[in-house]
């Protein structure tokens, strides 16, 4: 396999934050990044210390939620600087790698 | 801890691209690597620019499949030159990690 | 965006290991890390190469659940001392990243 280096990408949100849809929006039709995948996670807890969970009832609707696409590092950092102000510090994680061309 | 160094993939796949038993198969009875597994996305989009997604009922049946492994790196290679023929660009990414042994 | 270097973290697990309720409390209770999120895998297999899986009865109860964490690369290697015991080899995987400040 031949490849391209590209930055991994993994925002954590939760559904109470109900920002995925704007998020989603933004990263298809205008970012136009090579591949998005959305990911509900079952439990977490954040900054906050408040725990997210599913078999909690008051908080069933607050489940965690990783938005997860990875392109080319100057497009990434391109992305990431238009949706800086959406998100909260220790939500955004990068990392590189490659992936097949 | 100790550790080992070893190579991180995520593989990219929808529902409707029925590769993953043959793909999981592969993994398992041929390859014999260290360990795999299978996450469903709720929602994602790939090059096609097309959204995968529950809720939008005409392509409920083609929701985003991630199939996650790490072995050493030069398994890793030698995994990835098996299967290559069967992925098109930009659905494979690695990256460099450390597991405890 | 300005970054912080962290250590990514995922520790591998089946449901039937019945440790993600002591790990969880441990990491938010006593650790504090600065986040946890849990997600279940729809089928893997480990180094046994039992291969778990829904849809597969008799091991519907032995998903794959992965615990995914990250924190400053000393924090994380003093919480992976600390739960080193619990966990066999090939379990947890790490890798440098950096999240926003």
């Amino acid at each position: 396999m031949t490849y391209t280096d590209v930055t991994m990408v993994r925002i954590y949100l939760t559904e109470g934050d109900r920002l995925l849809h704007r998020l989603l929006g933004h990263l298809h039709d205008t970012e136009r990044v090579m591949g998005v995948t959305v990911f509900r996670g079952t439990a977490g807890f954040g900054r906050s210390g408040k725990i997210h969970g599913e078999g909690i009832v008051d908080i069933a609707f607050d489940l965690p939620l990783v938005v997860e696409f990875f392109d080319t590092p100057e497009r990434v950092e391109e992305v990431l600087g238009g949706i800086e102000g959406w998100l909260g510090p220790g939500h955004v994680v990068q990392w590189p790698a490659r992936v097949n061309a």
